[in-house]
């Protein structure tokens, strides 16, 4: 590389996404960019000026070893859509103008199906326009919703934490007995795909019988089947233990979690409550058979736990980071690096490029075949799809007792004044 | 010893009881006790009959440290409390029958306040009918607030769990920028005591600011000051977060949870609806200023999380169980083993003996003194008394990607099959 590169981070963050920022810094740095800047909260706040010099945060081998372990978007992240090019091409002048001053020749941006839309209009705007600049996008969700990949970066460190998780919430399901018996419904992210959810089934082995029911997003679910359901294990177990994707809605379309809501319910202060789909399911268990519930929500937890993240997770994500700056030194634009698995046992996947074009705005949902007939498991072969996903640990850097990590940028700690 | 030896768990699990127990078996048997049973969910178990062999399941040293390493209770738990001996003596004269047909000769009891009563009226019981057998405490609890011993084993795993877990939150929340700001509120367990909500203070440091403010229960909560200092901060910061305790009180003594529930809120199913002190106060705050907001509940997990687990807290509940049978073999009876800080740094700790008629019962509340003048966060005191107690980790196990545990007795895990 003769001159400098930009990264950005986009959408929500994850255990795995500077592990593919520090992939792009020094794989940057070692093809011989000048300078490696970062946006500050993506394309959006590229548009208003706002980037740092990467070599600012990075200073020792140690600090790209944090960087991996560290979790969330290190530069922010941003949920921001460009226009089309023909509804507002101003937007693209302004961006093609910073990257022309900042002499930028590969612009890779991390992140997932909207942000592969920014790369595809942007390597389209520099075609058109004949302009040099180079676009690689980085494949990044917990969600694991992209399509032509294998997996994304992020999800791995996620499943490896929610089936941890579940192995520990079911095992203090457990310990006390109630007369009734106890329903607990943890629930889990992912509107649409229930790659997440479905990891709840990890937990599962020679010491753990797993969840009981798991219910994704894919397949509609029904009330009445599923109270059922739970009469039948609580006559037959203490314990009780479901998995829910926080998407998972009726055969009408209608989300479970709004279910608790058809009564607008206000408080004394006139403001408005809102329940997620685990506590809707935990109360409505619990007015049917008077047994004790529990609702548990994953939460932030799920997608920030770089404490216990996987190292085959970390690992890959850093690769990807460094494949994307490759792909755009040798020529490659508007694409998209992807993992291709080459066998699951042992676990073999390398990276290649494809066309971003293919990519963005797609979704890519659990198959029917790899969820039990009933619709409430999932099955062997999801099981074998994940497991060399969460292998290896990323021992954390721990100082006096807690992780360590690479201190944020002072932009986004402190943005209202340094924006003043 | 001579004879046998019965241990059992009791009240709330924590990730740390289980190597008590492992610490129990061991010394028991280093000893020269010939068996040692494990009560079925505690005293309560006991009294239908129900307990097991521990030889039956740890059979090898690896057992051992899978034990240690285990969450929540493995014998299971209750939260029994025995009746005074002067209202039902039959209680008594049953347990003692069992024990003499069992040839107990030291009871080994691990829990908090409630487990503290047993072994008080217990060994109280034995003393004035002249029976042999000696009855030990156990101290456990992830609250930290039994008097007498300067901390609990559990307490410690929680504290790293949280600490950890509020650092990574932090991080998340700085990740994406609203309009309006971001304010997450972070609810973590003690309903009195607020030793587990200070340790949030744990993920402040270099790299990390740490919450804006920590609200424990021993403080009255005032909502129209939290909501200005909410405000204020708004104003300088793009992300506000803030722990609370479950238990938080106003000055009149309710509970900031049951504020949520001032209008009986019922569903279209007929079920009733209950917020927690996260979600009221969440939604409180997204209608006064109109910005976003996250409520995030650490749930079971911070008393479950083995994986996180601290080494000093981990090996100190196996001294301690070693010393409860100790105590007992050498003719001790109606003690609590506790633990004895020396110095904080180098941190020393040792066991002592202390008598349970001083301990039962009894609340330990974070001191005034270590929360500061406007009662919204912890002092050095306090983040110096926890930090010494979250040191060291204790590597999981690991199989196929997810921490293995020891597989819990059968008849837990089965309990309706085995009764019938």
């Amino acid at each position: 590389m003769k001159k400098n590169v930009i990264v950005g981070q986009s959408g929500g963050p994850t255990a795995a996404i500077n592990s593919s920022l520090a992939g792009v810094y020094r794989t940057a740095k070692d093809r011989g960019a000048k300078k490696v800047y970062g946006m500050i909260y993506g394309v959006q706040g590229l548009l208003e000026g706002r980037y740092i010099d990467l070599a600012d945060h990075i200073k020792t081998e140690l600090d790209v070893e944090l960087l991996k372990r560290t979790p969330a978007a290190f530069l922010g992240s941003c949920r921001y859509k460009l226009p089309e090019i023909f509804e507002d091409k101003s937007v693209y002048e302004k961006i093609f103008q910073i990257m022309d001053e900042l002499e930028i020749e590969a612009f890779i941006y991390i992140g997932g199906n909207d942000s592969m839309d920014t790369i595809k209009k942007l390597s389209d705007y520099a075609i058109v326009t004949g302009h040099p600049t180079r676009f690689i996008g980085c494949p990044k969700t917990i969600d694991n919703d992209l399509a032509l990949t294998d997996h994304t970066p992020g999800f791995g460190s996620a499943a490896k934490y929610i089936g941890t998780s579940m192995k520990e919430i079911i095992r203090d399901s457990f310990c006390l007995e109630y007369s009734k018996g106890l329903v607990t419904i943890v629930e889990i992210m992912g509107r649409n795909a229930g790659w997440l959810t479905g990891a709840v089934a990890l937990s599962k082995g020679e010491d753990c019988e797993g969840p009981d029911l798991i219910y994704l997003p894919e397949i509609p679910f029904d009330l009445n089947i599923f109270t059922e359901k739970v009469k039948k294990l609580l006559e037959e177990k203490n314990s009780v233990v479901v998995a829910v994707s926080e998407g998972i809605r009726l055969e009408n379309g209608e989300y479970v979690c709004s279910m608790g809501n058809q009564i607008d319910f206000v408080d004394a202060f006139g403001h408005k409550q809102l329940s997620g789909t685990a506590s809707f399911l935990s109360s409505y268990i619990a007015g049917e058979f008077g047994c004790k519930t529990r609702a548990i929500e994953l939460s932030t937890l799920q997608r920030a736990a770089s404490h216990a993240a996987s190292r085959v997770d970390i690992l890959e994500a850093y690769q990807v980071g460094g494949a994307a700056v490759k792909a755009a030194d040798e020529g490659d634009t508007g694409k998209m690096v992807v993992l291709n698995r080459l066998s699951d046992d042992p676990y073999q996947c390398g990276t290649e490029v494809k066309d971003v074009h293919k990519i963005a705005n797609d979704e890519k949902l659990v198959p029917r075949k790899w969820v039990n007939k009933e619709g409430n498991y999932v099955t062997e072969e999801f099981v074998s799809y994940v497991k060399p996903l969460i292998q290896g640990d990323v021992s954390p850097v721990m100082v006096d007792g807690i992780p360590r990590h690479l201190y944020q940028p002072e932009e986004l700690r402190n943005r209202k004044k340094i924006k003043k």
